[in-house]
């Protein structure tokens, strides 16, 4: 025997973890798709004329070597205490919340839950979150969360432009709004043509708005009454907004009881750690009356198909078909799980503990400014919850550096103020801290004093739903978010195979970094030199990005894709006013483009023209051609998805992105189906000028059951200063974000992604993703037609399945969709792009045998239809029609025309670990028409139980 | 209004968080035992004699303030390179096992699987575990795990002496065995009467033991071909056992195939982070004409009611009733988590990534050793795998020092040589260190090139059962862990009401440092300046612990609670011989005792002497007083439960400790029971000497389903010079763990609890937990007759309900149990103490909501008993004998004579949630009959598939 070695790399973590099919499944794959190598199937995929010259080459880290690369990055953040406020606080996420939830895949791998039969569970978590959100605030309506505070603001603003009686075209802003809020809001604006007037509260005057906002309390610390400015609104049919803060409900009159009309604020103290900047959920609630009019998504209750209760996403129309052209807002995600988080983190600590958190951070506020006001400091204001200022003067710079001697950041107001905000993780040894870097050497007692007149106190009950008065033992707040957890069904226990969204891996390693203290407990305007660590991090992802996708420079600000869209359209208006061609404000935008496209455009302030599509999806080049003419020197921007959103690789390119630039335009590339894309094409040498990536999607960042996401912008080079820029790190533009960096702590999991799979890697990547949705498509070629392949017969990553020819036998898509969940998956995208379809899109990350299961079940699926079609079996009485099946349908007679095995375990369903929805079908339109958003009461649930 | 503020604090962790029962559930409780208060039931059930006088006052940490300190603690310890070898390596835990296991509640909150039908996800594990030992160590049949490497081989030897043919009386230790092992050994061998020779292995004279163990490769690196040795012993009718390492055994040549009988070692190094000595899990197996006689536990494959695979613990009878009086071993618990994660990384790699990285970390070290031959060093051995040791002469405190400037630990070995072991973890960078600390500047190039011969290169092949070639996808692991763990039934998703063992709160706090690196990543035998954090958490924790037991010194050495007996036993043997009583030998022991008690005092070299109980389970007093007046002045130690095993604090305690005393002997107590105790009464001022607690159950490591456990020793003054000792840390006495501090890193929870609990908090659950028990008491008295009730009709934290009368129907405790399942709960204890009987501990972390539901299955399970004694159904037609019910029951056609529903979803079971266990009732008698404890073949799976 001679010695061998092996040739084997267990540390592969791009073709071993997170590639699914290993080498010898691909083999087995390509020999179905009829090709010899993966590289014919590319070859015959991508046009060989906008393929990528240069390879990308940065070499992996293995999980290991990503982790230590991670503790080195960590160290150079300084974690010290912020006490910066301005709308981020420290908290204390609890640990089993932390655990349970923020490191559990089974919360954070799952996708929106659109498919209400197999999201119970969280859409009973956001459920708890919208009515503590209701309840806090004083408004009957909330939605299931929003970015972040400022562009929650912002969408108020809008939202009160809708609803608003009054046909003025300014909006107030209150001065003591914080400044990231004031920018947002102003950056929103300015394409609506809407005009800004921004003052104090006491200089408004309501005839000449549609609508306002206050801070309450205030950026600075007020705490005031706003009682008889929002009558004055209201009196000239304008809309009051209240920017709030959650834990100052608590203890402070709600803006219901002043009247506010729609209240908007950030749920991130309520447990979640500040990152940088966030992730965290913004959250809106609103009089009922306007509900219908409300951005974002609202959880429901309906009933299923034996009348039991079950939660759904109600008006999602709103969303999933934004109104095109006519729309102010884009949109369509929201923080699911960060939602989740706060609504947890209320139900651990209940209406008592929450309101203890309030007290002990109000008593300690006001101890330190007895303090400071014994010792003869200026302290303002007078009424305060958890933030004072204190006059410094010219000794500004000296407290400052005195409190980080101390180990404390302080907020630098103005030259000669500071800021001081307290939090709940504020004990004794911080206040003495404080006090100790203003020379003063006692703190003075504990009196459970207010800060505040006694009339501003809180008089309505809140979160007085029994979900908030559950016993709060570990073991029962456990075993809560366990049930609700196994309710749904994430990437934890199977392929969620949609065409809209990339749902890949999200490796445990690429997730760990971020619940390290290093980077959750950082301010994100906490000073530079503080955060080192993440700006190696950002830096090095963006040179990562540039190099991919061939643009210069990157933005990381956008906190979603649609944000990303609205930032890169704002960046090319901005650059083509810089050269006097302000007026250029025609979009085109092909037929097939995603919803948010010309939402986003709408926002930017460009006119909508929309391009034809040619039946096989593709933009009609000579229609293009006709309209850019048209435009000629009006002609800011096209927007086009690469590849198509129908899968395909155009051919046209290159023409299209040449016509708009012949005609003065930019090119904007959606950068959804990047995952066909990276290391084989950039969008940025075919003829793009921007990009947003979905960082949620293509590089790894979890969808959290509907958000966090991450859309960053790329560009190139003549439009880089015409970035977003923010009041906290500069920049010529306004900011589209509350943070410099978005949802910071999040892009870790993109750079981790990157680093560990390597250039070589991440293409290899995308030629998988290819080969699975090409493997897919030639398996199920014989059962469905496979609508939009392209010239050499091959799809891009995803496959388009037409089930409109089931119609006649009366078999719908949903019917497909539903009975897939029989079958142990989330359905595919349905009827987007085209309706009465299925869009498939397996990702890198599945394995052979996931794949064949799907298909199993699929092709079963078929066979079922074949029956009804044959008239075997009518479609009412089929097994589709029921589907889901649940186990009240096995324990109850069975009256159906099928057996149960054929009903609960379809092929490709598993047999010992088959997943059981908890409901039946739900009922949309029961859900929407009787429009419920709040938990219900608890008779209800005594109803339900009988 | 006035404003008051809110008395509530939402950081009392032991209140809020780890008790379960709030304040007004507590008052229901109290009236439904008919007290008035909780002072009052206390009076009621621990005698006011032996109640402690001071009560316990450390005050308590939040959470957060836990977490902060243990950071800061944390980062007194310094995470080195360590290559000291000798049993513990660096490994790279895979971050999805991280994540998905030693993270996950489902996995470490889970029981020992007795009841396999709740347990078929951890039983696979396991028999993965036991398939992945005997695959490579090349012997047929492995057990489950056990407790370490050391104590498996002690182990080793005892067996070899129950099954050798020699009636030689001495054992053989090759002196190449780990020191730590060759100790542990010889503490074993002393009291059994083992003579022990330590040699090397060319001077083993076969005919003069009936036994020898030789490591494998050597603690200082040796690879030998131990085929002519074992062949010899074999022809002497001696055992041969072989201690090895798996990783190394991916390349080299298997025990089995040398012809070894046994094998030990530890599966440490196979992802289980080295935390300063463990838990790891130690593996042992055999011949297969041996297996019957093997420690520990076994998993093997039986099948359930409808004939289906299922898995189980084989051979359980050898377990839970000892061989009492006539017990070699005591082993009664495993490392289960451990070894599940073990296998994990057997599945996460593959048979072809333990290969390559065995052969990375030989090849590593084969330049390692040619780099130091080069500079001129003398390397020994000639031939090995991953130690090689240097011969530094008066050098080598030149040379450690080095080392440690260069962030590495090598190993001092005599005065003049250093050891150096590469693993996983070696690098380049680390070879590089390695060189510079020897002076070397420059590494030579990597070669293929092995550092042994050839005719050692190992030829069989291993795991190739499927499971071991699944497909490596982090998608596809993770999924098989969900689905396993989906399998269980853990407390993360109901009480598991065990009188054996306190199943309380593993609280998230408290698990998450045992996962930083600042403790997982210590060697136990690194220096001990750079374990100060671990010194300062373990002398703390020390000095809680002898607050809380009364007594004045603990050795955290031993690994489990019968571990933790053994190790008291010697103690108090080594303290009566340092006092010339040597010849003290007998241990009284009540007939109530586990069965662990009497076969730790056989280890111990004791002659054990039954004392009667009472009819209540009571020690009879008189024939305690007979019984040490017989032994007289031979009368080494009694051996007591407090409060006793039947559940109750028996008030003759103080006079039974006297009675011992008068006549020299020292007293035992059991601290199993501990949880009854703490804060109210301390063995140590009752008249114990010596007692062991269970971390594992009274201090809040969590069970693991089945492991790690930890059972310290606390002494008084007198015995804390007979401690075990260590020969790495000192002491006059033998070690019985093979770490200092056994499985150091979990004192770590059991530290936290502390902290956060606070002495009055810890108080107050032992109250609550007394509380929690005389409620279920109280309310299923109607039902079910309730068992030794102390004098004033109070039980202390279990109760124990008599099923006895029921049998008469028909219906056995095995019907209730099973029947337990079916409402969503693991069954009590069953038939100990007493035959016929359910235990139930309910501890103080359930709350009344979970209790009630207890209460309320029980109640229907008792009303389905009556309907069989009514004669209304036969016990074999009922629902008790055809529980567990499955999905397949409900699939299939339904014949039974009560309905679905009543099958299904008995009182207490949830609807929506339920729990499906994935097999029926398992067949035991069937499995021990065909006895299988390796993975099934693959054909056998396409049969059950069929």
């Amino acid at each position: 025997m001679t010695f061998t070695p092996t040739d084997y790399n267990p540390y592969d973590f791009a073709n071993r973890r997170h590639i699914g099919p290993s080498p010898a499944e691909m083999a087995d794959m390509l020999s179905a798709v009829g090709c010899q190598s993966l590289d014919q199937l590319i070859d015959e995929t991508i046009p060989a004329s906008i393929r990528q010259k240069r390879p990308l080459a940065w070499a992996p880290l293995s999980e290991h070597d990503l982790l230590a690369r991670m503790r080195e990055v960590a160290a150079k953040n300084r974690v010290m205490t912020s006490l910066i406020g301005q709308g981020y606080y420290g908290t204390v996420t609890p640990p089993a919340i932390q655990r349970n939830i923020l490191e559990n895949p089974a919360w954070y791998t799952a996708y929106t839950p659109y498919q209400p039969e197999i999201a119970q569970g969280r859409l009973e978590a956001l459920l708890n979150y919208q009515t503590m959100v209701a309840d806090l605030t004083g408004l009957p309506v909330a939605n299931a969360s929003l970015l972040d505070e400022a562009t929650a603001a912002a969408e108020a603003m809008t939202m009160a432009e809708r609803v608003a009686k009054s046909k003025a075209r300014a909006f107030f802003i209150d001065r003591f709004c914080h400044p990231q809020t004031i920018e947002v809001i102003r950056t929103r604006a300015l394409p609506l043509g809407i005009e800004i007037i921004e003052d104090m509260a006491e200089n408004l005057d309501p005839s000449k708005v549609f609508g306002a906002i206050f801070q309450y309390p205030g950026s600075y610390g007020h705490v005031r009454d706003l009682t008889d400015e929002i009558a004055a609104l209201h009196k000239a049919g304008a809309v009051a907004v209240v920017a709030t803060d959650l834990l100052a409900l608590c203890l402070l009159k709600e803006p219901g009881a002043m009247g506010a009309d729609i209240a908007v604020g950030s749920a991130q103290r309520f447990g979640v750690p500040m990152g940088y900047g966030g992730p965290h959920a913004a959250f809106m609630s609103c009089r009922d009356d306007f509900k219908r009019s409300m951005p974002g998504r609202i959880v429901g209750v309906s009933i299923d198909a034996r009348g039991n209760r079950a939660y759904r996403l109600s008006l999602q129309t709103r969303e999933q078909h934004i109104r095109r052209e006519k729309a102010t807002s884009n949109v369509c995600t929201a923080q699911a799980l960060l939602a989740v988080m706060a609504s947890m983190y209320a139900v651990f600590h209940g209406p008592a503990g929450l309101r203890a958190i309030a007290e002990r951070v109000h008593f300690m506020t006001n101890r330190l400014a007895r303090a400071l006001k014994a010792a003869g400091a200026k302290v303002a204001p007078k009424a305060f919850f958890d933030t004072i200022t204190v006059e410094v003067g010219v000794g500004q710079a000296g407290i400052l550096a005195a409190a980080r001697q101390e180990g404390l950041n302080f907020r630098k107001i103005g030259s000669n103020r500071v800021g001081i905000s307290l939090d709940e993780t504020t004990d004794e040894r911080v206040l003495v801290r404080i006090l100790r870097a203003f020379g003063i050497e006692a703190a003075p007692p504990h009196r459970a004093t207010l800060g505040f007149p006694e009339d501003m106190l809180r008089r309505s009950d809140y979160l007085t739903h029994p979900v908030f008065h559950m016993n709060r033992a570990e073991s029962e707040m456990m075993r809560y978010m366990r049930r609700l957890s196994d309710r749904d069904l994430a990437l934890d226990r199977a392929m969620i195979p949609l065409g809209s969204c990339t749902m890949k891996l999200n490796a445990a390693a690429e997730m760990m970094p971020i619940t390290w203290p290093e980077f959750g407990s950082l301010h994100p305007f906490a000073p530079a030199d503080q955060a080192q660590g993440y700006a190696e991090a950002i830096a090095d992802l963006s040179e990562k990005l540039c190099e991919i996708t061939g643009y210069d420079a990157f933005s990381m600000q956008p906190n979603s894709g649609a944000q990303g869209e609205y930032a890169g359209l704002l960046t090319i208006q901005a650059y083509h006013r810089a050269r006097g061609e302000g007026h250029r404000n025609i979009c085109l935008i092909p037929m097939s483009a995603h919803g948010t496209n010309p939402a986003s455009a709408q926002m930017a302030g460009m006119k909508v023209v929309v391009v034809k599509s040619s039946a096989n999806g593709d933009v009609d080049v000579e229609d293009f051609r006709a309209r850019a003419a048209e435009a000629g020197g009006n002609l800011a921007a096209c927007m086009i998805t690469y590849p198509s959103t129908h899968g395909v690789f155009e051919e046209t390119v290159r023409e299209i992105c040449q016509i708009t630039h012949d005609h003065g335009g930019q090119v904007y590339i959606d950068g959804a189906n990047m995952n066909a894309m990276v290391g084989l094409v950039k969008p940025g040498e075919i003829g793009g000028d921007v990009s947003h990536l979905n960082l949620h999607k293509t590089f790894a960042i979890p969808h959290g059951g509907g958000g966090p996401g991450m859309g960053p912008i790329g560009v190139r080079a003549h439009l880089a200063p015409y970035l977003p820029g923010h009041p906290e790190t500069g920049g010529s533009e306004g900011p589209v974000s509350a943070a410099p960096y978005g949802s910071a702590s999040i892009l870790l999991i993109s750079w981790a992604y990157c680093l560990m799979m390597g250039g070589p890697g991440l293409t290899q990547a995308t030629r998988v993703a290819i080969l699975n949705a090409n493997y897919i498509a030639a398996r199920l070629r014989g059962s469905y037609e496979v609508l939009f392949m392209g010239n050499r017969g091959r799809v891009a990553h995803e496959c388009i399945l037409d089930t409109r020819p089931f119609a006649e036998a009366g078999v719908t898509v949903d019917d497909i969709a539903k009975r897939l969940i029989d079958n142990g998956f989330h359905a595919p995208t349905m009827s987007w792009p085209v309706a009465g379809t299925l869009m498939v899109e397996p990702t890198e990350s599945e394995t052979k045998a996931e794949i064949d299961r799907f298909i199993a079940a699929l092709q079963a699926i078929r066979d079922e239809i074949k029956a009804v079609e044959a008239g075997e079996i009518a479609a009412e009485d089929s097994p589709l029609r029921h589907a889901p099946h649940t186990v009240e349908d096995l324990v109850a007679d069975w009256t159906r025309k099928y057996p149960r095995e054929q009903g609960c375990f379809p092929p490709g369903s598993f047999r010992v670990d088959k997943y059981w929805p908890p409901v039946g079908r739900v009922d949309n339109v029961w859900g929407d028409r009787n429009l419920v958003c709040i938990c219900p009461p608890v008779e209800s649930y005594a109803e339900a139980a009988e």
